[in-house]
């Protein structure tokens, strides 16, 4: 372990996520608000850091350290922004503002606020911006460093990136982040270009893009989505929910291609498309059974809506849906487990993880009455070995057994089991809102300094796909 | 699949099973309550089908036909308990009767009933005495014919009972049946003993060792073993639920090499033991810091019991859990989705996949940082084969997910989310008592009919390790 090599890369990545804060300074000179000096604050830091950094000579990382440079990150940029909250005086308490941080840059979108309109615009401006880097930021390590050093889809989705393992990491990520980000800045301007034309504010449009587009779900607006009380708004919001939630560099190989079929062949879009289909007919019945709503088009509309902020873990709602019938209260959080697609800003274990266990479950059932039997799953026109499924098994423990785990110990600090355990499937999901007191008109707020300061470490476990995280923790990790 | 073969072995297990209403019908005639007649009735009926049974040729089930066998009988015997309970009118509903039945043939000890204390004390007897043959068959089905079609631990198994799969199944059964029994009978005879001298009653020592060995959890009082006021007793009850949620083969093994050896050095057992000792301790250390408890003894009496019956899945409980902190209830229900050893009577997931769990995990947490690093799991001395481990991933995802799925069902039908996930749990681990409205102080009596039926179903499905049941669902189950 070279630990100059890390902390140069460490310190260049710092000043160029802080680059981000010029965005609402800028803003903030425009509305004159007074808080221009509070945004350059952390970027003068991460200036001061990054001249630091670059003293030591500029080395290829390798994988291990390329694991440290990123969990580092990860967990440093919301330093940053914490100390820009406190600065501010938006958020004065460091854990509550480390909270706000670690939620915007995972695209967790669960808030330690309750009253989210009385911030400043500039400050509301940042925290959707921290949504749209770090949903940026994880495309591009999904991409790139998860092929290398990755668990469970390592080895699927560098067959999927049809790119073999390179010693030399970088060049592999400035080429994806190239790619991705075009796709990223188009799908922002497209969503912000319909909002307007639905009658929202430049203000409210740029905000609330941010928040779909990385699937992050921070509103402006206390009663979030539903705020507008606009079906086009929400149409328009849950669809581009969908695109944030697909595989990015799908729309890069479909442009290349000149077709749409990349699409509509892929088996993550059409789990995804599936699982929304399914679970909406579902909510609509139990709605309408339950008598929430009398009519059809009301029952779409607001379970639509709610099914696909679960499943592509974005966590934005269109009405308080905390009174539904608790079958459909579980169903959100069964769906935001299952997530959205690989190489996208949603979180979960995804789709590819799920079919494979489906197709794995099914020929094991097989077996049963045929021991003797031998089979194989395979994804797409791929056949996947055995090592590869029992990494994804492995994947999935670990995803859920931290889920039950942070559940079981923010249980333990005092609080009922539907808030402890929905609280940390939310966060490792990245999905944010949860049920009972940190549901959609609740917060976090409530929880204690060391609760929130745990359930920070949860966002960006889950959002590190766990393993890249433990894998530091290993003492095998720090020797030759 | 040769339907007659099937029907004569399910017709002959269903009469052998019955002959077990013979000891709670001469309790009866002796006692003159005059339920003797209503005891002989559902054994006239499998008699009768007996002897339809026995016109169709002996001959060897093969694997399918096997494992339809067992299937059927699961389902089966239970309806001749329900007959017995509401020709007795102890319990005059179907689907009471049923659900009561299959938690008792199960072992899993949940109850519709409020007051058990009012019932007459034969059909107690037979209650317990569900228990009591449920487990014994049970266990010699886990240990010869899991190993031949089960599900996950299937070669596991097979390398422990050190026994090739064979062709043909029956003698298998019948060997490890009769080594089994004896191991049983010696059990429950060592507990009665110690319970009588405990002061209990002949009855309620009969009565509690039954649901104690069978890990099953049916009391004859209202509050359970708490009834009894008695540390001794608790303690006994403690220690023999432990002795029954071994591996009953590692006694049969252990007088063979005259030494207690082979239960030291068999990880299930270790494992169960760090379990409960980790356990124990966090829940005392909860219970004083919350003042439930104020002196060191009584957290460890109660924290003690309550860790072992739910590690144990056998659900007694010596207090009034319900309003423990919410930390310690998770903990149960966690407990009891681990379980205890293979070829025990307990339930859960077994000990040695949990522990197969832990070592893969940790593997490629490894395997992170090290790409190309190749790894084994072993347990004793065995190395796992990719095939195994993949086999027992799909076990554990399987009942895991029909936990999640039972759960979500019940919620469907308007249950609270902690009740109706707690309900699913307990069924399907055949803990028996859940949380909320089906905890210790609560009882299964308030579900509807199709509630109770689906709950069945559950208890059936835990039971027989979920694979055999979902196998004979499979059209290719039924394709030569
Ligand atoms: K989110
Ligand atoms: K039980």
């Amino acid at each position: 372990m070279r630990l100059q090599v890390v902390f140069r890369h460490v310190t260049f990545l710092l000043f160029i996520l802080s680059l981000s804060f010029l965005f609402p300074a800028v803003y903030s000179l425009w509305v004159n608000d007074g808080l221009f000096m509070s945004f350059l604050y952390p970027l003068f830091l991460s200036f001061s850091l990054f001249l630091l950094g670059i003293q030591f000579e500029n080395k290829e990382p390798k994988v291990k350290e390329a694991i440290l440079v990123v969990v580092l990150t990860w967990f440093l940029f919301p330093v940053l922004s914490a100390l820009f909250y406190i600065e501010s005086g938006a958020i004065p308490y460091f854990a509550d503002a480390y909270f706000e941080s670690v939620s915007g840059f995972t695209t967790t979108g669960a808030s330690v606020l309750s009253d989210i309109e009385s911030l400043p615009k500039s400050v509301l401006l940042w925290r959707s911006t921290t949504h749209w880097i770090g949903g940026i930021g994880f495309v591009v390590f999904s991409l790139s460093l998860l092929p290398v050093f990755g668990a469970g889809g390592a080895q699927l989705m560098r067959f999927e990136a049809a790119k073999a393992i390179e010693e030399k990491v970088l060049p592999r990520v400035k080429e994806t982040a190239r790619a991705i980000l075009v796709v990223y800045l188009l799908l922002t301007l497209s969503e912000v270009v319909l909002l307007k034309l639905c009658g929202m504010s430049l203000f409210q449009a740029i905000n609330h893009t941010f928040a779909t587009v990385a699937t992050g779900g921070f509103s402006t607006k206390n009663e979030s989505v539903g705020a507008f009380h606009s079906f086009t708004v929400e149409m328009v919001i849950a669809v581009f929910m969908i695109l944030g939630a697909l595989n990015l560099s799908l729309y890069y190989r479909a442009f290349r291609a000149r077709s749409l079929k990349v699409f509509f062949s892929n088996h993550e879009v059409k789990g995804l498309l599936a699982v929304i289909f399914i679970s909406t007919l579902f909510s609509m019945a139990v709605l309408l059974k339950e008598h929430v709503y009398t009519d059809l088009f009301t029952a779409f509309r607001y379970a639509f809506f709610q099914v696909v902020t679960a499943a592509t873990t974005t966590g934005f709602s269109s009405t308080d849906y905390t009174n539904w019938p608790p079958s459909i209260l579980a169903l959100i959080m069964f769906l935001s487990l299952i997530g959205a697609s690989s190489g996208s800003t949603a979180g979960g274990i995804k789709q590819f993880r799920f079919i494979v266990m489906l197709k794995t479950v099914y020929s094991e059932l097989k077996k049963t009455a045929h021991p003797r039997m031998v089979y194989r799953v395979s994804i797409g026109n791929r056949v996947l070995e055995l090592s590869i499924l029992n990494t994804i098994w492995a994947f999935i423990s670990v995803y859920f057994s931290t889920a039950a785990i942070f559940g079981f110990i923010i249980a333990a600090f005092g609080h009922d089991l539907v808030t402890s355990f929905s609280a940390s499937v939310a966060c490792i999901t990245s999905l944010g809102p949860g049920l009972g007191r940190v549901g959609p008109a609740g917060n976090f707020g409530f929880f204690s300094d060391p609760e929130k300061l745990l359930l920070s470490l949860e966002m960006i476990l889950g959002r590190l796909e766990v393993f890249a995280v433990f894998a530091v923790l290993l003492p095998s990790f720090w020797k030759e």
